[in-house]
This record gives structure tokens, C-alpha cells and sequence, in this order.
């Protein structure tokens, strides 16, 4: 798709921790090029849980449609295998078949029931998947890395993504290791984005399935518009329970928090590299909106700004074109907003308040902060506690361009 | 700005109607280049209606305040003041003081109270007015055309817009002319759209208010994304009253339903001259939503596809990557959509039902279709009989072109 390497302070992760009960496997099964990694299928030991979120497109893919299933199911979860290539979206049931095709396949090969596999697309949506072409490359053998990993379900992005943390618990130590991949999050409500995450320490499924949602809730659903609405989006935890850590089976076990805290950090990063590998980004903008009364109306202005196309081109420009951010605000969701009392800040730099610009807001300092490559955006609005955080990217020619040449 | 000429079949019209109680005339006040007219002076002889329909943002610019309150005052209109190169907007107490310096000066020349002005701006936000300027400029004596009028109000747009119709009523002849401006309707929530039309027939202003509306409704408010969102939108209905046709006191009145139509002809036809001279457009594209419950829902499933930038990098490339059609409508704000009942149509291809690509869709009927300068989508959503139409614009490396540079 000749993407120039455009990541904004994005490194490849050296070190990668391999997480005990995890094992990984790579193909190139030619789905939409040759001589490419396009396939990869993470095996689990038994003693696994498993739990996940999903898009809430209504034109949800056939593999999210089956994940669904097959984890409501309540079996126990053996593999997962992800292609590129081929979203298998939009495809009705007869993409529910290549799927399923695909589950069968593999399930054979591990002897294990089709509902013990989950499957994963991402690509062009509306064509036909191959299956053949991933039958053929099936069985999986050999082994691979976190990295080779990261890199086997990269579509759009110029960097594999992954992030590797241990934690104590109880005196034991416990491994994080998580892959995802994504760039098109300069519209996120429209990129696939895949996320996984999968950790020794032992936890029980129902205490998982509250942890995946509490995770993405600050992670991934940040760098999204209006929650995951791709039609194939997915974010997986996966505890292998191979460590001698105790069992977490109820969120109020002291382990609970700081393996809360742990995932978080992992999840928050995979998604901030999401973000700095964005289609065409050349900068990363943190936008945080403080003095809410609650969460929703802070993430409302904070999705206004950050999805602005006028706001972003500005970014791109270094154009202190600070207008735009008020205006963006002005129509946020939030119905209440008093314009009069809130504050924006650029880094430290004052811009506006008082339903205007601030009297010594001096063009020079703008300008100062919108030529760095990462900036944070900071609205205070002045009517209570509650804040939330959205991590963006800017808006460049190269967002069109990678764009409009995706399928060529 | 640097624009080059890429609006889509927008041709600049050649007969435009003077409007018997209307008297234009244009000034160069230099706000924001020399050598531009950048003033436009609109002066309505005793007897004539206004009403106007503003934009929802909660920063709304310091002049649409001061419309509202003056049309709320209930003294009759005796002139409107439009400038551009500064949209007044984000500028607090101190911007409304320098929009009502204008007013006051406008009205001292014409003997009248300040309330009987109405001021518009349009340009960058967060910038103080240059009223100065505007009142060296005053007063302007010189009499201009509707043609004039409408290049005086025009900022990135590439050519100036304006409609002229007659209509007969009741055997007498009604004359409208109607005059916009704005360019930046790829994502027309950000936009500033000002849009005035006047006519000769004779119409009370409670008639005039529901007349402004519902002609809104279906014409500027079709390519609008969210409502009238940005800082500055308005548009403003004029009636002189100077025709010999029949006085419109009520809706049910013969005469309102014939000079509704024509008033909505004249409206479209400018709301679709924004698209086609949308900010870096090369093609201009109707979306239409049949079938639906509601003309919500209608819309909302037509919006989502009208702002997706997928959508439109696509269509810009003239690649049927129909799929993300799919994706847009699947995420629009339609909760209970049923995927597996919806038709996709481009133009007269159907390419999508039954929840995926239809069995007799070929890619080429798909590009043919996509090659062309005017293109129809169609969504057939099989569960009602509303239906709504939105207009829109493909989005090109020309638009971060045109929105990086627009303040240098």
C-alpha cells in the first residue's frame, strides 16, 4: 500500500515476554499478497479463560459474529486465528460459512470442537474471504514470537505493536504480553482494530469478562469516536493460569487492582501506539477534559475535538488556528455547555476563556506548541470533578492518499 | 487560499432578478486581503418581513446573537450587513460590542433604531473584528446585482452562488433571488453557510418563521450533518412585499404551497451549489434513504454515509470499495437496524442484500458508476415509507490542502 514510515515516536518493542500457556504460530497464506505474513493462530493450554468485546456495528463481520457465539458457548477456548487480508464483512452467511470452515479446520487439527475456536478477519470488507487459501496454509507449525506475532496481523499499520509488562502478586510474578493493530484511527468509528492480551495470571472467567470491559473502557474505546462500531473490531484477554499467582475470582481480591492496573497500562499503550501509527499522522494530540459532571459529557467535547476534520488539518499545519477548537466544542453533545466559563489550554498555554481568547494569549506561544509533535489539548470546564482522556492523531495528504488507494 | 477551480457542474448564472424593495450594494473594506469585496449591504424598503434559522452551536458568533435578539425585538428589518475574512466568533463581550458598532453605524446612516439591522460574518474564529474597517467602509452608496452581491460574500468558495426563480400567484408575478456562500460543506458542521433570499410577495412574518423552517429543512439542512452547527450558519428569509400578488397570511393560504415550492427550488439549488463547490470536491454525490419508519432514521443512515471520510476518499479515487458503505450504515445512529433487509444501490446497480454483496454484482458496473461526476447512492431500508435525501461532496487531497493553508 506504499505507507511511508510515518509513526509519530512509535518504537518496535525489543524485549517481548513470552506468557506460559501461550503459543503462537505464523503463516503467509497469500490471502491478498504474496510473501506476506497474513496469518496467525495463538494457541492456549487447557485451564484457559477467555473473554472479549466487540464492535457494535449492526454490519458486524462473520468471524465477530461467531466469536460471540462460540464464547457465549462456555466451552473452553483452545485457539484463535486471525487473518489479514479479508475482513469476511459484509458478507452475509455465506461468510458465516468461510468462517466456520476455518474453525472446523482448525479444531480438527487441535481435536477440539468448532466452538472451542475463535476467528478474526480484518481487511477489505465485502469481498469474499479465501478460506482456501487459509485451509491450505493450515496446520500451523511452527512457532513464533510475540513480534513475528505482532507483525502477522498488521495490515495498514508501518510498525508491529506490543508491549510486554510483569507484576508481583501475592509474591509471584505475573506476564502481560499484547499485540493489536490498527492505523485507520484518524476516523476510528471505521478502522479495524484489533486487540489481544493475554496474561498467566489465573482469573476466572467471570471476573475476565468485568476486567475486558473495565480495560477497553480506558484504553481502546478512547482512541474511538462513538465505542468500537467497525464492523470487526475486537479486543481479547486471555489468562492462561500458568502462574503460580493466586487465582483473581472476584474483583474485590487485592490482586484485583494491581493486575487491573497492569492490563490497563498494556491496553493504554497498544492503543496509544494505535494512535501514533494513525493513517498519515504526523502528530499525536492528547485531548483531556477536566471539571465534568461526569465522564459521558467529558468524553462528548473530547470526541468533538479529536474527530474535527478542520481541528486536525489545523494540527497538521501547525496552524494555531485555535477557532476550530471552540467550534468544535461549541457543537459537542454536551447541551448544557456554559461557553463562558470553560478554559483551553494548549500544553501549559492559555487560549481561551471568558467565551473568548485570553487577553495575553500571545500567537507565538500557539504556534510554539502546535510545532511539536505531541501536544495535549486541556478544556476545563468548570462544573465538577469528572474527566475523561482521547488520544488522537492529525490529519494530513497522506491520510487521503493512503486512503484512496487501500484496495490498488 | 489558493483554490483552483474544482467545483462539480457548478455554473455561475448569467440572469439573476432584481427583487423589486431590495437594494444590494458591496464595499472593498480590505478585512482580510485588499482588493476584495468583502462587504455586502442588503437594504429592504418599509413593509417587508425576515425571519431567519440559525446555527445550534453553543459558541455561536457575536452577530448571529445579535440577529436573533434584533429578530426577536419584532421592529421591522431595514437592512442586513455581511462581512467576510472574520467570522467573529469565540470573541465574547468584546465581539458583540464590535458587531454592534456596525449596526450602529449602519443604522445612524439610515435613520433607524440599531435593532433594525441584522449582522452576519463570516472567516476565522477567535480573532477580534476589525470594525474599523467596516465603518470606513460605510456608507455604501454604490448600487450592485444579486451577482455582485453574491461574489462579495464568498470566502474559499470558487465561484459565486446564486438562483433566481418567478412564479406566478394568483395570476400576478412573484420574483425570488437567493444568494450563498460556503465551500467547506465536506464536513459541513464546521462550515459557515449563509444563505439569503428575498422576494417581492407579500408574507406575514408568523407565516415567514414556518416558511424558513421547513424550506430549511429540506435544502441547507440536507447537507448538514448535525444541524446547523458551526459558529456562524444562518440563513435568512426576505419578503418585501412589493409584488402585487395576493398577501400569504396563512399556510392553508392557495398562494403558500406554490411559492413554498419555488422558495425550496431556489434553496436546493443553492445548498447543492455549497456541495458542488465543496472545499476540494471533485464529484458530487446524492445520497437517498428510502423505506425507513421515519425521515429520521432516513436521515441518520444518509448522514452517516454523507461524512464518512472512507466513504468519500473513496469516491474520490472512483473505487467501488462499497464496503465501507456497508460500514457506515451499519455504525449509523439507526439502533434496530435489520442488515439482512436493506438494499444498496449505486445508481441503478444493486450492490448489496440480503445482508452482502448480491450474487449479480460485477466490480465493473460498480467502477463504471464510480467514474462518473454525479453519483446516487441508494439505501432501501424495506421496513416503512419515509424517505430523505442529503447531499454531499467527495474528500480529496485538495480539502487538507485547502483547510492546512486557510489561515496563510
Amino acid at each position: 500500500m506504499g505507507r511511508s514510515n510515518m509513526a509519530v515516536n512509535l518504537v518496535v518493542p525489543d524485549t517481548l515476554l513470552p506468557v506460559r500457556g501461550v503459543h503462537l504460530s505464523v503463516a503467509e497464506a497469500g490471502i491478498k499478497k504474496a510473501d506476506r505474513k497474513d496469518v496467525l493462530v495463538i494457541r492456549l493450554d487447557k485451564g484457559n479463560t477467555v473473554a472479549g468485546v466487540f464492535t457494535q456495528n449492526r454490519f458486524c463481520a462473520a468471524p465477530v459474529q461467531i466469536c460471540k457465539a462460540h464464547l457465549d458457548a462456555g466451552v473452553q477456548i483452545r485457539a484463535l486465528v486471525i487473518n489479514t487480508g479479508n475482513a469476511n464483512a459484509g458478507t452475509g452467511e455465506d461468510g458465516r460459512s468461510r468462517a466456520l470452515s476455518v474453525c472446523r479446520a482448525l479444531a480438527a487439527e487441535l481435536d477440539c470442537q468448532i466452538e472451542q475456536i475463535l476467528p478474526f478477519s480484518t481487511g477489505v470488507i465485502l469481498e469474499p474471504l479465501p478460506a482456501d487459501k487459509i485451509l491450505a496454509a493450515l496446520p500451523v507449525r511452527r512457532e513464533a514470537g510475540w513480534k513475528e506475532a505482532a507483525e502477522a496481523i498488521m495490515t495498514t499499520d508501518t510498525l508491529p505493536k506490543a508491549v510486554s509488562r510483569q507484576v508481583l502478586l501475592d509474591g509471584e510474578t505475573a506476564t502481560i504480553t499484547g499485540i493489536a493493530k490498527g492505523a485507520g484511527m484518524i476516523h476510528p468509528n471505521m478502522a479495524t482494530m484489533l486487540g489481544f492480551i493475554a496474561t498467566d495470571a489465573p482469573i476466572t472467567r467471570p471476573v475476565l469478562n468485568q476486567l475486558v470491559r473495565e480495560v477497553a473502557d480506558v484504553s481502546f474505546n478512547c482512541i474511538s469516536v462513538d465505542g468500537d462500531t467497525s464492523t470487526n473490531d475486537s479486543f481479547i484477554l486471555m489468562s492462561t493460569g500458568a502462574a503460580a499467582t493466586p487465582l483473581i475470582d472476584s474483583s474485590e481480591h487485592p490482586a484485583y487492582a494491581i493486575l487491573k492496573a497492569a492490563l490497563t497500562g498494556v491496553a493504554i499503550e497498544l492503543a496509544q501506539a494505535i494512535v501514533r501509527d494513525g493513517e498519515g499522522a504526523t502528530k499525536f494530540i492528547t485531548v483531556k477534559v477536566e471539571g465534568g459532571r461526569s465522564v459521558a459529557e467529558c468524553k462528548a467535547v473530547a470526541y468533538a475535538i479529536a474527530r474535527s476534520p478542520l481541528v486536525k488539518t489545523a494540527f497538521f499545519a501547525s496552524d494555531p488556528n485555535l477557532g476550530r477548537l471552540l467550534c468544535a466544542i461549541g457543537y459537542s453533545e454536551m447541551s448544557d455547555l456554559d461557553v463562558d466559563r470553560l478554559e483551553l489550554y494548549l500544553d501549559d498555554v492559555l487560549v481561551a476563556c471568558d467565551g473568548g481568547r485570553h487577553p495575553a494569549y500571545r500567537e507565538e506561544d500557539g504556534q510554539r506548541v502546535m510545532r511539536q509533535d505531541e501536544i495535549t489539548v486541556r478544556v476545563v470546564l468548570n462544573r465538577g470533578v469528572a474527566e475523561a482522556t482521547v488520544w488522537t492523531c492529525d490529519f494530513s495528504y497522506e491520510y487521503v492518499k493512503i486512503n484512496a488507494d487501500y484496495r490498488s
